[in-house]
């Protein structure tokens, strides 16, 4: 993670000029475009790549890796720079490749609903572009990500529960192996038994293996009735019981989220929801025909109320529940903005829905005993919750206590049958816990990389430790 | 695919006293046994492997791998030997693994709703096993089929439609390298971004990367109400119509499979419906609350109506259920038994539902125009219908032709944006079709392929044309 002020003459020399060739002023080594691509959200770690190159079809992407294969030049794919596991960092220099400009809508198909976008589109513009059809795109990270890069990081969010994550929802893919050639995965039939499933191969596979350039997705109609509530409960227990609850009962609810008090102390600051006080939250939302959404609502108004839960406040109107919402997705500046100056560590630990009262229990012992802030919330639905672990960057014992912390979160939620990551990635930030993971099953990840990207050229030193991953 | 009266001589000189002293009498070369285990169902190729071992535990299955990897002998994972495309048949001879005998259920978890299961238990012994917890395993393949092969053939069946398919239900996995190494896939929690997904490239790899020994499943809860109905129609495209509008007004039901007026035809004879008309035909099935059940079913009876259906028949106690989907099921055996003597080649196109419609109605000119018996039987609600062609086995000529209609089927699910195969899988019945449906990327999969098994032991000849798959 050496500062570069220029690129390395070796870059220069071999690869510059080839890169340039290909794509004129569309390949800057200009230090501030370098040091924009050189960092993700999350993680405070930067690095910065030799020259950042902005590609703006598949077959100058595919020309762009055939250089970086022969010339073994790293090659990192950049999309929003959301990530918050430092996916994007180019921990040995190389080639940013910016795919933000790749923002066609290839086709909607409103009949079967299915669309086809460019890596470079982001849920908003995908959203904004659905709005007369009748149709949405489920998945919603808080992120104002691209949906390549929501691809190569198997993203989920708040309404996973019902729509299901990127794994669901993405009927194949056109990817560009590191020698150069393109390919296209799945198809747009909803289910096929057809062979290797390479469109989950590289779903969640993080830029290790080829860069996504198109992402084919399900879509899903636009619910006749939403219907959204907020249920304030007086502790934490019986907020996570009213979940574990809703779930076996079978309730089909679209959004169940969960705050702790901290969590609710910076979104009331944040975002001023001064109607609610710091105590133990869950904000629901039901999707449905007005029978289907108003059945659902009472159960869980009646659940609630037996776990505890003081009444609940609806928000029908599309801008009460867009105020909320936005609150939940503006939770990390939140938590940012609790103590100025601090940094935070976010964990992402996903266990079994029969492990999540214990879990989260556990959870708030260590915070406790940390002496440590860290705000929880979480798409407890599908039993993954967050924490974000403020520290201050120029106290070194203040970031050894915050990773002690989450390091415990991490094991934790794998002891527990669980995974360190349920929606961020792996990146830099949890690869240290992929061994304790997966075990022997990482030397069948490392054996893949290495024979789909021998030179280890792709994003090299994320998601796998030590084999071709980090060289 | 030479008949073999005796294990070859070099299979019992270097294998066979290997794997007698690992299994004693759990490993058989009679002829009988060897014959049973030399075919699936569906096709009539078949071939003898050398020997049949029927493993008991993980590490048995482990051992059993390392003799064949070390001495080159193909091994192929055979379970209830349901398979439709020949998956099972040991093209090379080798070994054919029983995983029948592994039959215990590890693990069932109500509260958050999964199991874990050895490979040999079939969806029938899980479900009877559950059925007093309130919960149920949904996916629904026609076969008596093991869970193993479920997975290793990406299943699915009528009810994929509301709760997926293997790809959506699979959690985890337990596999036995083709070097005897025993890694696991996935685990307990509902999401992962925690690295490459192996859960989903083993689930549908049809025994060639490895022998999928345990399987970690997702369950659903009972619903409180199972309302089935049938509606019958003048047309198909009636019928076709019908199924598309409600997938786009978003009824969530959990059945709805179209059957032709030669598959009503058949199904009458075999299973005695005597109360149906050789008419093209829809088979319903909503699950919910009642209040949900009940507005579905209006929904549907309301659209069925608009498109000329003749009325719902209702089969609201469970022995008519029963009845109704039992007749489904055995839509195979009634299709053999329409000409005695003949047998049948099977088709699987799946095609994006905005195609539906047109492939189905091509689809029928071609059987038409071929003068073949050829019923058609589908689960349109994922856009995947079946013929089952009929042919005589004595007359070259007449399966030619069969042969010739199922590849026009095959091809023109993948012109329009489809699979060849949405749930039987590719084995040696549809290795024609990969070049066509997948091009380029049918190199990355032989890449794995090769990386993963690169002695190519595992199911020889299956899924992948040329390279490393049939050596």
């Amino acid at each position: 993670m050496q500062p570069m002020t220029e690129p390395s003459s070796d870059f220069q020399a071999r690869v510059l000029p080839r890169l340039a060739a290909l794509l004129g002023d569309r390949i800057s080594t200009s230090r501030v475009m370098r040091e924009q691509h050189g960092h993700g959200e999350g993680l405070p770690d930067s690095a910065m790549p030799d020259a950042v190159a902005f590609a703006q079809t598949t077959e100058e992407v595919a020309a762009i890796a055939a250089i970086c294969n022969d010339t073994r030049t790293p090659l990192i794919p950049f999309g929003a720079g959301s990530s918050l596991e430092g996916h994007v960092v180019p921990l040995f220099g190389g080639v940013a490749l910016d795919l933000s400009g790749m923002t066609r809508i290839i086709a909607v198909n409103a009949e079967s609903m299915d669309c086809r976008v460019e890596a470079g589109v982001t849920k908003e513009q995908l959203n904004s572009e659905l709005r007369a059809s009748g149709l949405f795109f489920p998945v919603d990270p808080g992120a104002h990500a691209t949906l390549g890069g929501m691809a190569a990081t198997r993203a989920s969010g708040t309404n996973a529960v019902r729509y299901g994550t990127m794994r669901e929802v993405t009927l194949g893919l056109t990817v560009v192996t590191p020698n150069g050639r393109i390919i296209r995965t799945g198809g747009r039939a909803r289910k096929s038994a057809a062979g290797l499933d390479l469109t989950r191969l590289y779903v969640g596979s993080e830029g290790t293996l080829g860069v996504i350039t198109e992402v084919a997705l399900k879509l899903s109609g636009i619910p006749e009735t939403i219907s959204s509530a907020v249920c304030q409960f007086p502790d934490m227990q019986s907020a996570v019981g009213t979940v574990i609850a809703a779930l076996q009962i079978g309730i089909n609810v679209a959004r169940i989220e969960l705050a702790d008090e901290m969590q609710m102390r910076a979104c009331i600051r944040y975002s001023k929801l001064d109607e609610f006080q710091e105590q133990p939250t869950l904000f629901f939302e039901f999707h449905g025909t007005p029978a289907v959404a108003a059945e659902q609502t009472e159960t869980m108004q009646a659940l609630a109320e037996e776990f505890g839960g003081n009444g609940f406040q609806f928000a029908n109107r599309p801008e009460e529940r867009s105020r909320l919402w936005t609150a939940r997705h503006n939770t990390y500046f939140a938590n940012v903005a609790l103590i100025p100056g601090h940094r935070l560590i976010g964990t992402d630990a996903c266990v079994p829905i029969s492990e999540l009262a214990a879990c989260i229990e556990a959870t708030r012992k260590d915070i406790e005993e940390s002496g440590m802030t860290a705000p929880l919330v979480g798409h407890v639905g599908d039993g993954n919750f967050h924490l974000a672990i403020l520290f201050d960057p120029e106290n070194p014992e203040d970031r050894r206590k915050a990773e002690a912390l989450a390091s415990r979160v991490s094991l934790r939620a794998i002891q527990f049958g669980g995974t360190c990551s349920g929606e961020h990635g792996i990146g830099i930030g949890k690869i240290r816990y992929m061994e304790t993971e997966h075990g022997v099953a990482l030397d069948v990840m490392r054996t893949i990389k290495t024979a789909l990207d021998p030179n280890g050229i792709m994003n090299p030193g994320k998601m796998l430790p030590s084999g071709m991953g980090d060289r």
